[in-house]
């Protein structure tokens, strides 16, 4: 895979920022493999990423970050600089499902998910045989045992202990407690399985089905401490009809489920999206 | 267009049913075109849809009646029988947005609907030029000078004048009294410009804007006193990105909301539709 | 998983037939779970399958046949009667592309295609891994050193070894031998990496992305002695954009690829698809 | 609506094109509403369009163009700058079907697309009424009384008479000769009713039920002398099932067909269409 560096950029929209961007790509030599801009003409705001090319450019990271300071300064900018060849570290939590598990490691596998995965933590023992597949380090969190406090604390020092930079809720049936949301803002990804705001909380396919509904989906969002209302991400839906009973929405459901967060981490990892208040710019 | 007869049942299931309907169409040497069950698990209702030759059949509309009357109470079925030919007598009403309106007079027109329109309803005078195309009688009823209560009655009084079968709300954005809604059940079909239960009540595109989902949709559904909540008929989705405005949504949905009454519409006026509890079962 | 039977009929098109067999049914006190039914009105070719509770029959598969055979030789059927609870059996083709393997594999694994895979086979060892991991005997025959006709001998070996009932070529980039093809008609199904008839052959994704078209695809198609020419049973596309290379459509088409096969399988093995000259009558 | 001005470049890639032409709009204080960028890594073209408010800027169009000049010629940039405010001159050109063209016309009388429409040309009288409606000059060139080489003829002098920018094929039935393809040459654009490559020419929906496939849809492209060949700016495409007989797909199509024309129709009307060899790169 070809090196890139990722400059991703959003800052109050004003006269001159794009051309002050650029001018110093190309005083750098910069060769854009990707640009992307975005104005939210709601709040005035500025997003922009750009993918270039580490080979064309005469400085480290380090070094870019050092000269492209000074500009960020001067146009108020919230921004980061990242290495295509660094790779986060991702933790996947699970419960007993293993569909979204299995596709997200089957990517990381073939190297469509380009990140570390130091451990699979799970409030079941079921899914170990899926991290040994994988020669990934399994830990059981037992909440029945140890209640929900501890259970969590431990979880918690697993991801310290990790390193983690991106937690992954892959099905994972456990309410995260609000510190944790907090400490985790911007860093933890979920996938609930309906079309949100339809349905959110529990036993949403049995929701769509009470409902009637012709379209069922699943939206992958970040975690915040408000359930389910947390930034979108990515959303899939699909057909069904009166002959789907609950049951078959199950089953069709995961389709989306594993789609539709398999997306959102994609663009997670390559530093796709920009978190604006609780909704989400996804340079796709 | 052949002429068929539409055969609609839906009673308890149980075992036998299938046969005796079955045997009946046999007997009189019916030529089947279409042949669509349904039986709801969980309730244990049983659904049902023929569409049969006109002229395969020795029996006229009414003999048929006579005839099948019998088995229909045996199985204590809920049933109709529908002639192809004979057209229903739609109500369209409207506000100021063309489109839905427009979209259903073009495909009545092109005998997509197979309907008769004897009249367009408006609480606006703004959409007169498109009856006057269609040749359409056009009622403004003016909400502003009658009221509220007075607007409706009058409307009420126009559906009963035009013998009227059933009304489509083309978004129409006045909301039908509880004891209209009522004396139409089953008989009113509304476009909501989301995908319902999301975004139910009032700017459901700024809603949608608001709450940074990645798809946008509409809803067609059966009028019920509860608003948003009538049973559905059809939904239609399309992909948005953050680069949407509000006002892009409103453009682009649109389109959602076109197919899906149009859908909805044609499903009604086919028989495809039968109305279980809050739910509907659509042989599409 | 509730037992069942499946009766699936093929014939002329004639009155009374529906009847016969829904008597037939009604006599052994049979409990319908699904019943579909199409007419093909330019053949006049009639199709119906019944999923029947097992539980409300008091017959046998075997007894069940027996009684049923004078109705299928009046009305001259081509028919069968499967009982759910038999396992077909099922061997995956290979090469070095595993999302259609692990995709299958972890469906059968996790009981939503109800199936034995007793063997995986490969024209490379590369994904020995994945039988590994889910304890299916590995076949690496080896097209290089065997030749064509050797290795297509061995391969016809296996599969009469293990009995197999359905190949499924998941990504196998070889083409079968005419001989092998018409020995598997209607027992092996291929999935191709484009929305057939577009770009069958060699590098679809190279060939949309050459033609520059908006949307790419994949095909779920019974394998015959024409090339990408067989009975389509499903198929997939998904949106793209002058943006994404070939190499973008490579992964990104590996969802419709995934999602089509795994469809098209599950189709086959649930008794689903009728085969009807060169096309089918899939009862999804 | 907001006046912008556009400004579509391509032109080789190199370093400093972007930072050039940024610091010209910064220079001359444009507020940018849009900004869009892509690289066609395979043959080193890089393709730039900007949305400008035009009251953002202290210069006409015609400023703007003198001084922008010596910075395309610098680049070797093609490059167009248009004025949201002037509607371009578009001709409907249709046989007998009239879903496309009302489709259009209805988006045109509603300021979804953005231009004139002068005249209707049709190679059949039955559509004069839509034309009527509208209040647009309607000319029936009879192609059987005048044969092609003189209809053809015809058609040219009244899109020269009109001073056509546009010409819009709304399933117009005959192929256009190549001296006409080639003078309309990135200005014309056809929809052709099935997902090309599959099914060019004749009677595509009837091909599309020959071959069994499982999926109908329609494209839009440029008109080119290779008939069904052109560049390709939208598709659409719809799920059918057996059960649809190739009437019905034509029903159904046309949903596609409108979507896909009227999406095609637009992105060429606000410049978001770049023609780049015999593919397209849209903005949309």
């Amino acid at each position: 895979m070809q090196q890139t560096f990722r400059l991703v950029i959003d800052c109050p929209d004003q006269v001159g920022l794009v051309a002050a961007v650029s001018q110093f790509l190309a005083n750098h030599n910069a060769t854009i493999i990707e640009a992307s801009h975005h104005t939210d003409q709601q709040t005035g705001r500025f997003f922009m990423r750009h993918e270039i090319r580490a080979d064309s450019l005469p400085l480290s990271l380090e070094a870019f970050r050092g000269l492209f300071e000074p500009i960020a300064s001067q146009y108020d900018m919230h921004w980061r600089l990242s290495d295509s060849h660094h790779k986060q570290k991702v933790a996947l939590l699970a419960s007993k499902e293993s569909h979204c598990l299995n596709d997200l490691l089957h990517r990381w596998h073939t190297h469509e998910l380009h990140c570390d995965i130091p451990c699979i933590i799970a409030n079941h023992p079921h899914l170990q045989q899926f991290a040994d597949w994988y020669d990934i380090p399994f830990h059981w969190v037992d909440f029945e045992t140890l209640g929900k406090p501890q259970a969590f604390s431990d979880i918690r020092k697993l991801l310290l202990h990790y390193q983690i930079d991106l937690t992954v809720l892959a099905r994972f049936m456990q309410i995260l407690p609000d510190d944790l949301c907090q400490d985790l803002a911007g860093k933890a990804i979920n996938i609930h399985h309906s079309f949100l705001p339809s349905f959110a909380g529990a036993r949403p396919y049995q929701q769509a089905y009470d409902r009637g509904v012709k379209l069922i989906g699943a939206t992958c969002h970040y975690v915040t401490s408000d359930l389910d209302e947390g930034p979108i991400v990515e959303q899939e839906v699909m057909r069904i009809s009166h002959s789907d009973t609950a049951a078959d929405m199950v089953r069709k459901g995961k389709n989306c489920e594993k789609q539709a967060l398999a997306n959102g981490v994609r663009y997670h990892l390559e530093d796709r999206v920009i978190i604006h208040q609780h909704k989400t710019v996804v340079f796709a």
